[in-house]
């Protein structure tokens, strides 16, 4: 636990009662792909800062009627502040986080999370300042959203899998690359049939294999 | 200059250093309805952070095309941080700033907010407080963008304004609403007779009155 804790970017910044105070509070717990964890702050409480031991979580929003969309993706070694938005009282937007692969998280809870940054302007400094980084994260996103071309949107996406793992087949369904790029399996679908009848990717079952990247990269940057 | 730079929510923080600095660069500046001040960085050179003495300022941003998204304005003694964007190393999106009233800005230049921040946990603190809290407003427009109708965008734009005043008129183009509702002036006036045949309001020359407050609210509702 001390060696997780260790990692958090603020730790050397506490004093040792604050440092005493996490160790005591923090809690290690594991989650399964498929689980939700919800940001918000119903009946006052949410669920608290968390780093990524290992794994990887899906940040999105929810309409009323349940259309999603994603906002980022998060993995081992980062940190999530907006899973605190409770005691953040600058962020009144609630987020789902799905956890999409197997995942070990150490949690702050909300309540010490508070009294955290209450108390050590360092740590305070680092919420906000993480808080920034997301805020330029979903600006991204929201510019691809409104202002690109889906076919535009949907090669950045599969180019940058492709760059993430430096293998040109991407093992996802059209359902789950819907959700990633915020449109409908359907769309997906009609544009990935598309791609392949233009000789870019060629689909799979199960699997999407990219044919001719550079003429991908051209896409992009239309 | 004195009494509007202790008008700034961290000038107590600073030391007399620092104070003597931000004093002897801050400058005093006005501008006119329809002044774009780019928050971007181009040349190295954005335009800093600001204070409004007084006048209205939108933010928006803008696709390749031109295609603007007003994200939130900003009026009388609010500050703005995005302006000085190239100091803030997480922000890697630029927003436009179109002056909406005329204004008298307190800017403090990119250069030596640089500095202060730099220096001053309490400053740089402060700076991304403000982020986050665009972040929460930034968000809700998305929201708004995304899952509302646009019958409810509309009516929550029209209700906003005549709280802001209390008069149950409102004084604009339906040019200058549909760029406050993200939409297109040709769909705000096809739904403005929509509201009037239905008896919510009453177009007049250059001037929307609110007939049915309540009615106009049950639409926000929905």
């Amino acid at each position: 636990m001390l060696e997780l804790l260790k990692k958090l970017p603020f730790w050397d910044l506490l004093s040792d009662d604050e440092k005493q105070m996490v160790s005591n509070q923090a809690v290690l717990r594991q989650y399964q792909q498929g689980n939700v964890l919800h940001g918000g702050c119903e009946n006052d409480s949410c669920f608290g800062m968390f780093y990524i031991a290992s794994g990887e979580i899906r940040t999105s929003i929810l309409s009323d009627e349940g259309r999603e969309i994603t906002l980022y993706r998060l993995y081992d070694g980062d940190m999530c502040v907006l899973s605190a938005s409770c005691v953040i009282s600058q962020i009144s937007f609630d987020t789902q986080m799905t956890v999409t692969k197997d995942a070990q998280l150490l949690i702050i809870p909300s309540s010490t999370f508070a009294k955290l940054i209450d108390s050590n302007i360092y740590a305070r400094c680092f919420m906000y300042e993480l808080a920034a980084e997301r805020f330029s994260t979903v600006m991204w996103v929201m510019q691809q959203i409104l202002f690109s071309r889906f076919d535009q949107r949907l090669a950045v996406f599969l180019l940058n899998e492709y760059r993430k793992t430096g293998i040109p087949e991407i093992r996802m369904t059209q359902e789950q690359i819907a959700q990633n790029v915020n449109s409908a399996r359907e769309v997906v679908a009609r544009m990935l049939k598309q791609f392949a009848a233009d000789g870019l990717i060629e689909n799979r079952r199960g699997v999407i294999v990219l044919k001719d990247i550079p003429k991908l990269e051209k896409l992009d940057s239309k």
